[in-house]
Order: C-alpha cells, then structure tokens, then sequence
C-alpha cells in the first residue's frame, strides 16, 4: 500500500533504537536475546501501519513478534502504537523484505504472517509477489521444520495463485476460509487496510499453510 | 441433487445395455475393450442428468466418458441425451459410486470430475464427502499415477474442506478458480445444477489437482 510521506518520520524511527534496531543485520540468530526470553518469534512481512502486529502482541504476551516494512512512514505509525501500549514483546525491523536471510538465522522463526501482500496483479511480475517460490524458499530457511505461514488478502488472484503456489512448492494446506469476516474465526485480527476494504463487502481471503517437517 | 422419480425410467434404462451396463462388474480392467479404441478414459462420479459428461463427449471424441450415478431416473435422462447424439464414447454407470475398485481396476482410469458433488454440510458427515480421504484413497487406485481430479462446487464448506483435504492427502494443486464464470477459463461445460444456480449470482469454485506420480 503506498502511503503519504510523514514529516519527521525518519528522526522518530532514528532515535527510538530499542524499538527499531538501528543495526538490524547483528541480530541476527540473536532476536531471542534481544528480547530476552525464550518466546516464540512470529514476523509480519509488510506490516503497514502496525495495528495487526501489535494488537496481536496485546493479545499474546508469550509471543515475541518481529514487525517487518520498508517504508519509513509506516515503520514511524507502527512505532506510534508500540510505544503507545508500551510493547516489550515487538520489535520493527525497518528493512527491505526481499532477503530475510539477511536479519534472521536458519529455523530462527515460528511462523510468518503475509497481509495483504501486494498482488503485483501482472502475470509478469508473479515472480514479484511474496508468495512465489524464491521468497517460499527464503521463509523455509528462516523458519522451524514445519514452520507456518498464515496468509491473508482480499485480492482473488492472488490468493488463487498463492494456493497453488504454496501447494506446488510441497507445502500443506492446514485450513482455508473464503470468506473470513462470514466465518466462525473468532479470533481474526485487522490489519488497517482490512478494516477499509472489508466493508465494501469483498471477501476476504485467508489460508494457513505449513512447510514439510523434513525435506 | 434430489429429483423426482421419472415413469418408466427402470425399463429405459435396463433396454440399453449398449450404454448402460447391464453387468458393470464384468468390465473392471475391459473398458478399453468395451469402448473398441485405446483413448484416455475419463470419468464423472455423480453425473446427474448428465449434460456435462454428454457435451464434453461431443467436444472430445477422442477421449471416452463414463457417467456414473445412482439414481435411475438421472441415468435415464442422461441415456437420452447418449442417445440423441449418438455417442459412442460414452458409457454410463449405474451403481453406488462409494466402492469404484468394484468396477474399475488399477491405473484403468486418466481423470475423475467431481461436479457439485453433494456437501454433506454437517461436520459429522465430513466423511461422506467425495473428497474426504476415503474416496480418494479409492480414486488414487483406479487412477494412473499422477492422474487429476477435476473438482466444481458452488458450496464454499466443501470447497475449503476439499482444498485442505486434498493437499493433506498429498495432492498437488494445479490451479484454483475461486469465481469460475468470471475467469479467462474459456472450455467450461456446465451442468444442469450449475446453469442453474450460477444465475443467482452465487461464485462457482474449481479446482484442478493431481495425485503424486510415485508414492
């Protein structure tokens, strides 16, 4: 999602360090450390504005989760709200997604959370899209044997290429919901974006898929 | 789909042995033979009044079809239409479709439709689904290896028990429709069921997967 410039975005995320690493590349295999204990470490790649992520994080204390997003504005908003409710268990990680590799030790992660990636709606730039196999390798590596991704969208061709995608890749399909605001989920999350466009009555989208335990 | 029982459908049917088998067992492992060419073999599992399986006949004549269902009276609406357009590569099957071993042997079949199969909505019938891991233990034999099922379901319950069923099977997903008549897929046959209740505006889903070659 593209976004309007912040003023004074780039100082906020600058001088709150332990919030956002300043030198994210030297935690890597060190996240655990970093927030000092032993939880799990469940990352959203693209998190926007941040209200998943940290609404997530009020609701599970035992979890650590690591918030992921290029876009200095966002990062600044996502920050916002981590201070706000005074978060011990997020961290934002102010970096571009495209080589996790980079940030995270192999099988350091529990689970990842796509949302509402960007679709890249042309057949041209599927290789773009989050859920295409170079980046479904990268996940492997960062993740647990075994480890989840949780996908959500409201955009019908990608989730229809998502599913074969994350099928021919070897992964598992755990549950599917076509239509998650209709469904019996109770504990469904919204993202900013989601929120917006869920009223407009468009489905929206979610799969829980998970990678072979041993390959 | 219940319908209602038409006159004189038993005598129609038990008439034309020439399409309907009159001792179906007898050609478990000879279909090849009974159809005189060595063409793919493709099957529909509950073919209803049989518009699918007839019009997919007409276009593929180098492809045979076997109909298969229970209900006399929807046999005898399809052996009308066999009739009508003298086709000689379609068989129809009039038998309980839970035990296809019974009348087809291993590898003997290339491609199984599932069309608006019945949903059994309650979770306690999940196991009657003809995409519950039972029947598709029983497709994966009569199937060659690698062989696909071809599944449309206008019900979204079935269709998202079917995906996680079919890939924790160990199913790969070739390509998913999840708004069928409003995709680029441009040889779709409907069913009767299908003209129907697409009108209404109601999304049909599809579903193209595929067994592993080896196990």
């Amino acid at each position: 999602m593209r976004i309007r410039k912040r003023q004074g975005a780039e100082e906020m995320v600058a001088n709150n360090p332990q919030f956002v690493a300043s030198d994210p590349k030297k935690w890597r295999g060190r996240w655990k450390e970093r927030f000092a204990n032993d939880h799990p470490i469940h990352i959203e790649i693209g998190m926007g504005k941040g209200q998943f992520i940290t609404e997530m994080a009020k609701v599970h204390p035992e979890i650590n989760y690591i918030g992921i997003d290029l876009q200095t504005t966002v990062v600044s908003f996502a920050l916002d709200k981590v201070k706000e409710a005074e978060l011990s268990n997020v961290q934002l990680l102010h970096v571009d997604g495209s080589d996790l590799t980079e940030y995270f030790a192999d099988n350091e992660i529990d689970l990842i959370y796509l949302n509402f990636s960007d679709p890249w709606p042309k057949k041209r730039h599927a290789k773009r899209r989050l859920t295409s196999h170079k980046f479904l390798a990268i996940d492997e590596k960062i993740l647990q044997p075994g480890g989840e991704i949780h996908f959500k969208t409201d955009n019908q061709g990608m989730f229809e290429y998502s599913l074969a995608s994350f099928s021919q890749y070897g992964m598992i399909i755990k549950r599917v919901w076509l239509d998650l605001h209709a469904s019996d989920f109770v504990d469904n999350i919204m993202t900013e974006y989601e929120e917006k466009f869920s009223q407009k009555g468009q489905p929206i989208y979610r799969v829980e898929v998970k990678f072979p335990e041993r390959r």
